[in-house]
């Protein structure tokens, strides 16, 4: 049998009780962030249809070489699905009547077969909301607000980016760039708080763009939003006008929420290349050394409308949180968990049916106990209870068995208190008031 | 685009919000009962070297032929976990100095390319709690106890059928049954309950036992565990004698708690072929449509022995419950949902900041709120919000701005309250007492 190494995959892991009692905190607190927010759960397919997955970028696009490709007894062609968002368009396709809008959260694994870094693994988690049938960036406002509401439910210090794909759009043919060109400088603007002016230049110049359209781009991207409207205002380009009045709103949304703090306009975010067609944001965590985004989403209101194809309009907006970004920076904060994820630990001396009894009886009232299995002695299961941080400790003999006496002992503080054998309520109130 | 149908793969599907909010009623409940236990959260890959999840069962069995081959960039064998026990192995066999014995549980997809019936998908939850390092059915009846709870905690009724790998090992070895030719015989008594004799007998023929051989397999495995306690109280077989003693054990725990109704000893039960070692466990929901088990369990002493093959035993007991299963059974008693999901709905008549600043007061007080984003006729508004049984509402215009007064509308029993616009803490209290 043994010829066989155990191992895992690369980029995969398991996550042990210590790291998974964090993560499922934060998908907790997600939940009942998302759920207050009036999203609603659904859980969609693993396994899609490559082709349906593929249709989203039209095929070509750096994420389809990252896809797990498999098929099926019959031979399918089949693929795990690399997001939550095309799962979600299929989904909103295939369910007839489905009362618009409709606020959906979906929080799963989702795979690429892409290279292992910090933060990126083959299998992940996605935490994802998403809206459609809104066509109001009132609704763009409040997912910038979901953010806030998360991270500072999550003690983690943020900033968020924010900008608006049609301001993009507009600026870009104001400037006269062509619109096949227009993906591979969006490219290069994604890239202008990393780079210098003279490398931003050169790029321009493997786009095509002409030592005027170069000096236009460079100038228009670093003047700031005021810059922008005060330069624009009775500009007649359609979707530079969308693009600014669409901003300024959400940008007015955040002050009058008194969530401006922390936000601020970035006119060179374009997030990804193909699906954004308005608002797209992106949040940081603050003195964390993870640099990559712990979350970000925005606008895409072609996807659906694409995948239906009934002549009607669906816009959509949605984001998304980075659940292994997110527990990087946690995981930095350290914070010492107190006590032991289990309240009490039972002892059965010579008891096993008693002290099982007793434990079940308390479970019933929501005390997580353990119980002692194997045979040990008593004071290195003891030091063990110490070393574990378990709170409270009942040694269940013979003795107190006959006598319908225990003696449960808080091990952090010391106290010691007595009950009959039967006073679960009692003894249950003791643990949960600690 | 639209040259591709947009489909899910056969024995996938979406959970839309209804039937997803009961899944997660019914995995939060499974959740607290195993850690009301003691048994700790861990989540392992779905990606795994397809070697490493043949090694159970050692190449042949049926299951493989159901497992989904793929590979990645780097041309690796690898496979979709087919169940979350061999998992679990190898992370026992990976994590150095795991103190034992150790308990966790893991609720997560499972997939198999199999035939696809009503409670059996290609892609499933497995929610399984698992114990390594404990040789005493103290803990096998322990488990037993945890499916009782959960089940009480769900309102399900349910039976427990348990028995003993090592007592039927015995039983079959004094029959006389040749090591090579057990797995079939085992088979064939896991159809007692379902054939006649005569199908039995003409089954076990098949396996190569004799007439005397039949008629006494037929006998001892109809007599019950009394009739097998009185029969073979003096045998010198081990294994009937440790399968008798380990069942009597069992039956005695669960009799001392208090739990022996509803659960019975079958001695026909294998609950599959290779993996069980010792006690096993199998549970069906009374009064119910649904005659497959809905969980289930058992002790396997060897996987992770021959997984970690340093020479020690690692004994491992553990059990599964099967959401699809569980979720049909609560489905048929068809309990109406008396209000929403979300508590309350605003509806903003040209207050489109102060609504949503409201709205996010009243979540940052967990209570869950929806709005009305698009423009639409407020009777209509209301006719929904009256459908779909959301409790409360609150129509908030300029005058209300103005006069810094708000209305509670209670939608069920029409009762209103009025606040001043920024007493959120009262306006939710209303809200959560309802």
């Amino acid at each position: 049998m043994k010829s066989m190494e155990i191992r895992n995959v690369k980029g995969t892991f398991d996550y042990l009780p210590k790291e998974q009692q964090i993560r499922n905190k934060v998908t907790n607190c997600l939940t009942e962030v998302f759920e207050s927010f009036g999203y609603l759960p659904v859980v969609t397919p693993t396994l899609c249809y490559y082709d349906v997955l593929a249709s989203k970028y039209g095929g070509g696009a750096e994420i389809l070489k990252e896809v797990y490709h498999l098929s099926d007894q019959g031979e399918r062609n089949l693929a795990l699905r690399y997001d939550l968002t095309v799962p979600f368009a299929k989904l909103i396709t295939l369910t007839k009547d489905l009362p618009l809008p409709f606020k959906r959260y979906e929080i799963g694994k989702v795979f690429r077969d892409g290279p292992v870094k910090v933060g990126r693994n083959r299998e992940f988690i996605q935490c994802d909301v998403d809206v459609v049938g809104v066509n109001d960036v009132f609704i763009d406002a409040e997912l910038i607000s979901l953010y806030i509401h998360a991270f500072n439910k999550l003690n983690i210090s943020y900033t968020v980016d924010y900008n608006n794909r049609k301001l993009m759009t507009g600026i870009l043919q104001i400037c006269g760039v062509e619109e096949e060109k227009m993906t591979s400088v969006i490219t290069v603007i994604d890239k202008f708080k990393k780079l210098s002016k003279e490398e931003i230049k050169k790029e321009f110049v493997c786009c095509g763009m002409t030592e005027e359209q170069i000096e236009k781009l460079y100038e228009y991207f670093r003047m700031g939003f005021d810059g922008i409207l005060s330069k624009f205002q009775k500009t007649d380009n359609v979707m530079l006008q969308e693009g600014m009045k669409e901003l300024r709103e959400v940008q007015n949304y955040l002050t009058v929420l008194g969530i401006s703090e922390n936000t601020s306009i970035d006119l060179t975010l374009a997030r990804g290349l193909d699906i954004y067609t308005g608002t797209v944001f992106e949040v940081f965590a603050k003195n964390s050394k993870m640099t990559s985004a712990i979350g970000g989403g925005g606008r895409y209101d072609k996807i659906i409308t694409n995948f239906i194809d009934d002549g009607q309009e669906y816009p959509a907006v949605g984001c998304s949180f980075g659940l292994d970004a997110i527990v990087e920076v946690l995981n930095e904060q350290k914070i010492e968990t107190e006590r032991n994820f289990v309240d009490l630990f039972v002892i059965p001396l010579n008891t096993k049916s008693e002290s099982l009894m007793l434990a079940n009886e308390l479970r019933k009232r929501k005390i997580k106990v353990d119980i002692q299995y194997n045979e040990r002695k008593l004071n290195k299961i003891l030091n063990t209870i110490d070393r574990e941080k378990i709170p409270f400790v009942i040694i269940l003999g013979e003795d107190e068995v006959k006598n319908q006496k225990i003696v449960l002992k808080n091990m952090l503080n010391k106290n010691s208190y007595e009950f009959a054998f039967d006073d679960f309520d009692a003894i249950s109130k003791t643990i949960r008031e600690f």
